[in-house]
C-alpha cells in the first residue's frame, strides 16, 4: 500500500510507493560509465590552463600538489546573475523585475581532471569546505546579498556541463523560495512546539534508528521521513547552529569526514550515480537568521520528475527511506 | 543584463538570463527522431489489446474508427495512489502519514499507436477533453477527494513509460502544494487588488502582446513574464471561470483548437520535443473553489534543472519569453 507523508517541516505531501519499483539497485542501470584522463588540455580547469578562465578570486595551495594550487575559485564565466547593478524593485504595469543582480562563482575542488568528489582525499575536502567558508565571509560584506547558495552538480544528467570536479555558489539579493518554505515551516514549527524541527529530528531518528545512514561526533546523514527523491540523504548537526560559515575548524573536520563518507556510499550502492548536493545556510541578514539550523542535501538523480510531479509539487518515491537507509548503511565506503 | 522576474501570483523569482545560451533554436537538438509504427503488437493500450489492462471505467466511441473504441479510460496498473483506504491523518513521534489514498487513471487518446498529441484530429482532441471532463465530474462524487490533477508526458525525457498516446489523472485527498501556492497568490492579488490575477493578466497581455502566441473567442496563450522554463506556454480562458469540468461544449471546442494549435507550433519550431501538460483546475470542494482561474500550462523538457534549481526554487531561463512568444507566433501549425 503507498504511503502519504507530510515533510514536518515545509507541510509538503510525498508518495511513498515502494511498490511501483522492483528492487531498488535496479537503479544501478542509471551508472555513468565513461572514462575521463586525468588531465584534459581541454578542460579550463585543468593546470596549465588557468588563462582560459576569469583570474581568480581565492586560491588555496599545499606543498604537494602537482600544481601551483589546490583549489581554486572563479567567478563563473557564463554568469547566472551579474555583479554589477542594484537591487532596485521595479514595475511594468502588474508585474515586478529586478536587475540581474548577483555573484556566481566557481570552486574548482581539485587540479586532477577525473575524480568524483567521494575521490577526494579527506584534506582536500576539507579544503573545499574552507573554501565555501572564505567565499561566503567574503561576499557577506556586499549589503546587496542576503542569500549565498553552495551547490554541486555531478555527472551530465544532474545538470553538471563541465566534467572537472568543481562547485558553484550563487549570491541572491533576496532568500530563495525553496529556502522560504523551510524558514517558514521551522516557524511554524517553534511557534507551536517551542523547538526547533530539526533538533527534534536529530533526537527522533537517533531514537529509533530506522533511517539513519551514519554519524559522528558532531553530525548525522539521514534518509528523511518524506524524502521526495530515492536516496535523498541529509545531513545535519547534531546541535543548533544557523550558521555554515561560523562553524570552527574542527566542526568542519566532522563535517568533510561524514561528507566523504556518506558520498562514498552513495557512489558505491548505487554505481556513481548522477546528484546534486546543495548547503541549506542561513539567510545572511534578517530576522531568520539566528533560527535557522543548516544543513546539506545530497539527491541522486535517478528518476525524472514528470507532468504530475511539475502539476502538484508532489513527488512519488520509489524506494522508502528506510529501505534507502539500510540500503547506505550495510554499504561501507 | 540578466533580469529578475517576480510570477506576480506566486511571487517565485525566476532568472531570465537569455545571454548564457545561444539562439533558441539550438534547442532544436533535444529532437527525439525514433520512428514508431502506427500499431504495436506489444503495446497494452493498442487495439486488441485491451484485455493487457484493467476493465475500462469510460469509453468513447465513434463510426470511423478502426477498432470498436475511440477514447479509453482505464484505471493505471502500477498506480501511485490506490482507491482503498480513508483519509484519516495519523501520527508517529513529530511525523505525520496516512494511507496513499487516490485514484490514478489512464486516458488512451486514440486507437494509433505513434501520433503526438498535436497529430490528433480537432474531433479526437475533443472526445479526449470529454473524457477529462466526464472523469473529474464522476470521481467528484467521492467526498474523500478534494483535487484532480490531468496531466501528461509527451516523450521518455518527459517522464512517459509508454510511447502510445495516453494522458492521465490522479485523484488527491488534498489540495496538492503547486496549486496552493496558486491559489494563496491569487488570494493574496485578490485582497490587494479586488480582481483576479488571471483576469487583469488577460487585459494586460492582450494590451501589450508581447507574449502571446495565439488566441481566439474564448481562450488567450501566452509566455508568462516570469516563466520558468523556456517555452513554457500558458492557455487560459479569457472570462473569469474557477472549473474546466464545468464548461460548455462550445467552449471546450476552443479550447480543443487552441491546445491542437499551440502543442502544433511547439512542435514544429522545437522539432517534437518531450514535453509535460497538466491542466490547473479549481479544489472539488472548499473555500477556494470559486475564486479559481482555471489554465493548462505546457512546459517543454528543454534543460536539466540543476543544485542551483533544487536548492533554490529558482530556475534560470535562457530564453526570455518576448523571444518564445515571437518565434511561437511566426511558426504557423
Amino acid at each position: 500500500m503507498p504511503e502519504l507523508r507530510k515533510d514536518p517541516i515545509t507541510f509538503e505531501w510525498v508518495i511513498i510507493a515502494g511498490e511501483r519499483k522492483d528492487r531498488p539497485h535496479d537503479f544501478s542501470k542509471t551508472t555513468s560509465t565513461e572514462e575521463f584522463p586525468p588531465f584534459d588540455p581541454n578542460c579550463p580547469f585543468c593546470p596549465g590552463n588557468e588563462h582560459l578562465t576569469p583570474p581568480e578570486i581565492l586560491v588555496l595551495r599545499d606543498g604537494h600538489s602537482s600544481s601551483n594550487w589546490s583549489v581554486r575559485v572563479i567567478p563563473n564565466k557564463y554568469p547566472a546573475l551579474r555583479i554589477e547593478g542594484n537591487t532596485e524593485r521595479k514595475g511594468k504595469g502588474m508585474f515586478d523585475y529586478m536587475d540581474g543582480v548577483g555573484a556566481h562563482e566557481v570552486i574548482v575542488e581539485t587540479p586532477i581532471h577525473n575524480l568524483r568528489f567521494s575521490d577526494l582525499p579527506l584534506e582536500q575536502v576539507k579544503k573545499v569546505l574552507t573554501a565555501y567558508k572564505e567565499r561566503i565571509l567574503d561576499l557577506k560584506k556586499d549589503t546587496r546579498f542576503v542569500y549565498i547558495l553552495v551547490f554541486r552538480n555531478e555527472g551530465k544528467e544532474a545538470g553538471a556541463s563541465l566534467r572537472h570536479p568543481h562547485s558553484q555558489l550563487i549570491a541572491l539579493p533576496f532568500v530563495p523560495h525553496e529556502v522560504m518554505l523551510e524558514i517558514e515551516g521551522m516557524r511554524r514549527y517553534y511557534s507551536f512546539r517551542e523547538r526547533c524541527p530539526f533538533c527534534d529530528m536529530v533526537k527522533e531518528e537517533l531514537q529509533f534508528k530506522e533511517r539513519v545512514v551514519v554519524e559522528n561526533e558532531n553530525f548525522l546523514a539521514i534518509e528523511p521521513f518524506a524524502s521526495k527523491y530515492p536516496f535523498e540523504t541529509v545531513i545535519l548537526p547534531k546541535r543548533h547552529h544557523p550558521s555554515f560559515a561560523d562553524e570552527s575548524e574542527c566542526i568542519l573536520d566532522d563535517f568533510a569526514s561524514i561528507l566523504k563518507d556518506v558520498l562514498s556510499r552513495i557512489d558505491k550502492a548505487l554505481g556513481n550515480p548522477p546528484y546534486n548536493f546543495t548547503l541549506h545556510n542561513t539567510p545572511l541578514q534578517g530576522q531568520s537568521a539566528n533560527g535557522f539550523h543548516w544543513h546539506l542535501e545530497i539527491i541522486p538523480r535517478l528518476s525524472t520528475p514528470a507532468g504530475f510531479e511539475l502539476g502538484s509539487g508532489i513527488f512519488i518515491n520509489t524506494v522508502p527511506p528506510e529501505t534507502a537507509a539500510e540500503i547506505l548503511k550495510e554499504t561501507l565506503p
